[in-house]
């Protein structure tokens, strides 16, 4: 690899750097989200990325499996690179519930690692921003986690985004109702294929692989279908699971999801209930959570969580039910960048103060710690190149205001403070100059 | 290690888990450095924490190859964690400058691994919070770089710090004076053992392994011992390396540094000429920096950098002289932990508004939801649990304000306002309650 003595310098396959402008996107991303989980009450956790192998692959996991980083480290442990942070979390939840008491909220936000065919634009790296809550069965948590999912993308700035509910005890219900209780992994397996096989093939699969009737089969279809606002889904779910405590159980729970929605002014639109969300087979409970961009629906689920009854048990007799979800980081970024919603400049400041005369180097050093102090975000240009070209570099970057002070204005008193979408520039006292980019900057 | 088919929840040695209290420090001191580094313009950006094991051993280090979590993965590449944020930079810069341009001002915040003895309390993961600006040999870069590790230290709320500075070619300039350029690193290393074996000692080795004389010795012992005040230092320098060019340019960038610091008011004391201090022998060439604590020196230097002639010549012909420093996260931490400057208490938002009555969940969702559009940190306590115990939880989190509403107070429109710290509570209107913990969280 090495040309002339030098290394190619070069990433891993499935691997990414961050750019600025990228960084500088994904670094607000973050931030709004942990602002957001502060508010709610979760506080951050951090735990190692290397962690032993059996902690990660717990009792099986084939698929996890394969995709592991996993070595010997150089103590002859069998270590692996965490896949996701819910595991991690697990781990921590046993060690230290004791000590933290319960419930306990946790927000977690760090990179996680999977050896994934890197096909389709995923990487083998991305960062992962949990939030949950464990040590309470409450509705009310559950009630919350919709709520905190709606606050973050408003504070992101999205104005059409859904955040569709259902819980897993609606389906179930109904299973028990018919008597198939027993079939529904046969059954949410047969569902899950509705969309690519159409309904023919399921009620197929329904009589062949979960023993249906056909009209086990209709009721289970019908189900399935279900639209229409939340009030007309909650009627019909009524119906379709009465005397059944399970479904009767999940029914409540998404009606509590949408009383809660409503009492805190979340708009209707915003939180739909769908009983065709699955969010896989075994882990969820209750309630489960997806989060869909309303200008790009194709990208897929942005945020999705849910309800479970026990996080710990592979490493703790103690029963930690809990509630969260977790912000896919990477994909919505991708969407936010999609959406032009990620400034493409890099500047992390709005502010340059250009070198005109680097014998007075220090007087620069003296204006820009002058407007920092004021509040301001500023970069001074280190070396005494030419105005244009330092202004090319302003501009580039995506600055908005440059200051230029030659040795006559600074023997004046004075500035020039250009504005640089505009090209406009004005001569103001330095006394001044804060004042000035303040205002301009507002 | 499984018990009754549990796996024992632990960590790896030399690998730590970061609690609420511990990582709410960390988040808020990295949050800090963040905004300062952008404040003077320096921009994220993020590297893989696994790459090429050939990029990060460049050319030799034996010692940190024996460090090094290298394995193999599952394509058969032969891969490591990285050890350091500088040799990803480097990288980083070969590959994009010139997409870039050049001067760049990055900043990098991320966990590196080492197979360190786990003695001393070191981590075996630890974060790095790097800022450089490569492309420039401006001394205004260096004099910036002082600026940034001053600011920094005191918006973390440092009264006590000093940054001890030094420049590379002062000590070159005296050797070339004396004849003894050629022996430098003998020097260096005879000169970094001079607190432990005393002038005796080092005089010997200076005549054995660099050849000496006697006076060459005793002004280089001269040099070393130089102390006062930063003028008194320079004056001295001056003398110790007339007329040569290197030690000329390493005064000038010493004397620099002063006049710049003084330039933008930084305290005479907080930025102190030292040119004892060497950090290694290889790679710095011009300024060095190290920061000290005033009430705990011992810990050692919290931040250190320095000037260097090119970052990434093992990856690219183009030459990228450069400035820059890194933050020591942890060793900081776990001063300010020391020094009592950080919180026990791990509440991430100052409110709990507790749950009396579960049948009216959503209308303390409702509650809670006024708080927040007000702009405070608000938790909801998720059970209706005695009071006593929901109060307890509060106290032990270290909430500041409890939010106490039975039914009779909601049906009135009031809510009781408990303040932790002293028990203190009153009744007041539900529309007064945002206002009134504004007022006292104040």
């Amino acid at each position: 690899m090495s040309v002339k003595g030098r290394i190619e310098p070069r990433t891993l396959k499935g691997f990414r750097d961050y750019l600025p402008a990228a960084a500088i996107a994904r670094e607000r991303l973050i931030d709004t989200a942990k602002a957001v989980y502060r508010d709610f009450g979760f506080a951050p956790i951090d735990t190692p990325a290397l962690e032993y192998t059996e902690i990660l692959l717990g009792k099986g996991g084939d698929e996890t499996d394969k995709q592991l980083y996993r070595f010997t480290d150089n103590g002859g442990r069998d270590v692996a690179l965490r896949f996701d942070l819910t595991i991690p979390f697990a781990r921590f939840a046993a060690q230290y519930t004791n000590e933290l008491g319960l419930p306990f909220k946790r927000y977690h936000v760090g990179p996680v690692w999977r050896g994934e065919n890197t096909q389709r634009g995923r990487y083998r790296e991305f960062v992962q921003c949990d939030f949950d809550t464990i040590g309470t069965e409450s509705p009310l948590a559950d009630q919350e986690t919709a709520l905190v999912i709606h606050e973050l993308f408003q504070r992101l700035g999205f104005e059409r985004f859904t955040i569709r509910v259902n819980d897993r005890r609606v389906l179930n219900g109904l299973l028990e109702r018919l008597g198939l209780v027993e079939r529904s992994v046969a059954v949410l397996r047969a569902l899950d294929k509705l969309a690519k096989v159409g309904p023919e093939k399921v009620t197929e699969e329904l009589a062949r692989e979960a023993g249906a009737t056909a009209e086990q089969a209709a009721e289970v279809l019908a189900f399935a279908a279900l639209s229409g606002s939340n009030e007309e889904i909650l009627a019909r779910l009524v119906e379709l699971v009465r005397g059944t405590a399970m479904g009767e159980s999940g029914v409540a729970s998404l009606a509590g999801l949408v009383a809660g929605a409503r009492a805190v002014g979340v708009a209707p639109e915003r939180l739909a209930l769908d009983v065709s969300i699955a969010r896989g087979l075994d882990y969820y409970t209750g309630v489960i959570f997806e989060t869909f961009l309303g200008d790009l629906p194709g990208i897929g689920s942005v945020c999705s969580g849910g309800r479970y009854d026990d996080l710990a048990s592979l490493y703790t007799k103690q029963r930690l039910p809990g509630v969260g979800a977790s912000l896919g980081v990477d994909r919505l970024l991708a969407a936010m960048e999609e959406l032009k919603m990620v400034d493409a400049k890099s500047a992390p400041c709005p502010v340059l103060v250009t070198c005109f005369d680097a014998a007075r180097g220090v007087e620069y050093l003296a204006l820009a710690s002058e407007l920092r102090r004021a509040g301001l975000g500023v970069e001074l240009y280190p070396d005494q190149k030419k105005l244009g070209e330092q202004l090319k570099y302003a501009d580039r970057r995506g600055f908005r205001l440059a200051v230029i002070a030659g040795p006559a204005e600074l023997e004046a008193g004075n500035v020039q403070l250009k504005l640089l979408a505009t090209g406009e520039s004005r001569t103001l006292p330095r006394a001044d100059l804060a004042a000035a980019c303040l205002a301009l900057l507002e």
